[in-house]
């Protein structure tokens, strides 16, 4: 069963926004066994909207199409859909009733026209309910293929894929089993990876296929099994995976695509009771942000202290003005320091802190852009490493967050 | 002058990795004219790289391909290439000597086969020097169409995309001009919007394009013409741009694209040298990572703390511990006192705080997922207010950011 998703929008064309939905959309149905063939985004125009609907035409089982379902002139997917399928456009009278409720309770105001006209559907569409927008998705099927329409709006198409979607492809589509297992792999590059496993993957079977994912820092290793029989392979992956495992150790810091390096801290310090803090510099926040992006972190995560200015080093997290003056800002020295003292301020079990700069400019600091001084204070004590991040800003910041969570990670596993 | 982005990988199609590669793309071949026609993401595949190709060619006049030229077995499109434009590898010296530079520097030790091949090109393609990496750009031309290739790798695309292909681009086609100007709105819905501007629309020339870009919270504006005479868009664009001001009036944040609401209050801070600090629960330190997300900011923020605990947020910010008995820790009393206790320790002109339930579960408080308190406190005192901001996590914590945001601009601009 192959699909091809579709985002409407002369706002992704320009790359004022990115598409996200198309992602989302994508990993929902490889999870149900539907293959999405390709990605396309498209203008808001009915000439491109109507070729592209010509091209997926019986070519594939199935199209989902989000965007331009909004309320303004620049929204023209329902009026289009009315085109290519040879209908018009029904007042819906629960789609109208819903929006006029929406309206009413969140902006306390009686409904508009505009607003009406959202109750307007293609009289052939069945209507997925939207219990968290006023645009409605659409299903509609032209001899092998069927079209869905969803809002751009990517909360409000999430919930119609989960609510309404996702149960009626499953419900009505026989599809095969699609099995995807990740390792997390840190600490060695890519090549060097290819040339540690080239044997176990010339071995693989030809139903599983190898992929590389590289980010700063961290290499995913995603193996993908296709076919009708479940057992076969699940049996087949768990073997594979087993063999890597062998040969890969300790660079493994986890196996499953959701076990993202933060995911897996959060496991290991809630299995453990213990807590952490924060002290970041040029990180702005974003090691405390990925942290608090795992729901449940409030059971060990204290919190940060975002110190971006040196006052702030000295005066809340407690570092030595003699510290600064003698190391630099910049240093492994302040990093340690900052660690002690976020770690005895929040009394948390652990404490990360980082320094650096992460550019554009090199600011006031003696030390180069790139350069980020990660600390880690553990029970046992602290320790402190140095590195250069390269450029850009974006990069820097990103590669000093993985690194942070990692040698947090090495050393509870070392504490055992 | 048509242009086609193709970013080519399985990690894509499945939704394990989001494509902001296009996004870059689309936004640097607007920025000098060329029209993105159509964005396109397909596997790691032969035939789909083959079939992609043979639609774009004569159909567009350049197509953009990224992704698939690492060192791993999953990697094909160099091959592809040869294969489509009936050309051979050949060992390039100059990227060899790159690559071989590159490995020796960063990882100390020599270069492997697996990274020689790196170095083979199309023995037909411009080589596209990628300073930040081993995988270098291709330039390619088949009839009427010119294929570029670059890494998939974002930082090193961009590195390609600003030192080579942009410039050669301008250097050798002519191009229409494009501009696009955007107004950001906050606190009006896009439906009443468009009421609110309904005449001065449909009084839009028809060179002019008008696109409504809504955001929790914030609607964005975009008008976009093209033409080839720059003076009369500019003058059409300026003229109508000015009638929608007056139309607005002070619901509009900002002028430009760039001109987010982080810009906008960096540009006012920076403007009265004054300072901002944050004490952020259910937010997690993301309005401190907004905030140090623009370059400079280190001039007028001072820094944030995370009070993720109750503990901390009576220990570390100072909040009363009967405060938090009496009215709850997600209240207005709490937010005002987290408000007043950061701007005290860091000693800013302003201070944000946020208290509130970002979900999924209302954890031990006794409000409902999505009740979120925010205080702004300022040189006159300080204020609270309450918002429900509805569910899911993501969306409450985008908002929170947002209107605490939007709030300290208020509180400035009252100031004067």
């Amino acid at each position: 069963m192959k699909a091809v998703i579709i985002t409407i929008g002369d706002e992704i064309l320009i790359g004022q926004i990115t598409d996200t939905n198309s992602g989302y959309i994508a990993k929902s149905l490889d999870k149900i066994g539907i293959e999405v063939f390709e990605m396309l985004s498209i203008a808001d125009d009915k000439q491109a909207i109507l070729n592209a609907f010509d091209r997926c035409q019986n070519q594939v089982d199935l199209v989902l199409i989000t965007g331009g379902l909004g309320p303004t002139k620049d929204d023209i997917t329902k009026k289009t859909f009315c085109n290519y399928f040879d209908d018009e456009l029904v007042m819906n009278k629960s789609v109208l009733a819903h929006v006029t409720k929406l309206i009413e309770q969140h902006y306390k105001r009686p409904i508009s026209q505009i607003n009406k006209e959202q109750g307007l559907v293609p009289s052939k569409a069945t209507v997925l309910h939207n219990d968290l927008g006023t645009a409605p998705g659409m299903w509609m099927q032209k001899e092998n293929t069927v079209f869905i329409s969803l809002p751009g709006v990517p909360y409000e198409m999430k919930y119609i894929m989960e609510s309404a979607v996702l149960p009626k492809l499953i419900s009505e589509f026989d599809r095969p089993f699609i099995i995807h297992k990740t390792i997390l792999t840190y600490g060695v590059g890519e090549s060097l990876l290819a040339e540690k496993i080239e044997n176990w993957e010339n071995n693989l079977p030809n139903f599983i296929k190898l992929a590389y994912l590289p980010n700063p820092g961290r290499v995913r290793l995603r193996l993908s099994a296709r076919g009708k029989n479940k057992m076969i392979l699940e049996e087949a992956i768990n073997d594979n995976i087993a063999s890597l495992s062998e040969i890969l150790g300790d660079i493994i810091a986890g196996y499953d695509d959701t076990e993202t390096l933060e995911f897996v801290l959060g496991k290991l310090l809630t299995e453990r009771g213990k807590t952490l803090a924060t002290a970041e510099s040029c990180t702005g926040g974003k090691i405390a942000q990925v942290i608090t992006s795992i729901p449940g972190s409030s059971k060990y995560f204290d919190g940060s202290i975002v110190c971006y200015q040196e006052k702030i080093k000295v005066a809340v997290v407690g570092v030595q003005k003699a510290t600064i003056e003698k190391h630099s800002v910049v240093s492994a020295e302040v990093a340690k320091e900052m660690a002690i003292g976020v770690q005895k301020i929040m009394k948390s079990d652990y404490a990360i802190s980082v320094t650096g700069n992460a550019g554009p400019t090199t600011d006031k600091t003696d030390k180069e852009v790139g350069v980020v001084f990660i600390a880690i204070s553990g029970p046992e004590g602290v320790i402190a490493q140095e590195f250069n991040f390269g450029q850009p800003r974006e990069k820097v910041i990103d590669r000093a967050v993985n690194k942070s969570l990692e040698m947090l990670r090495s050393m509870i596993l070392k504490k055992g």
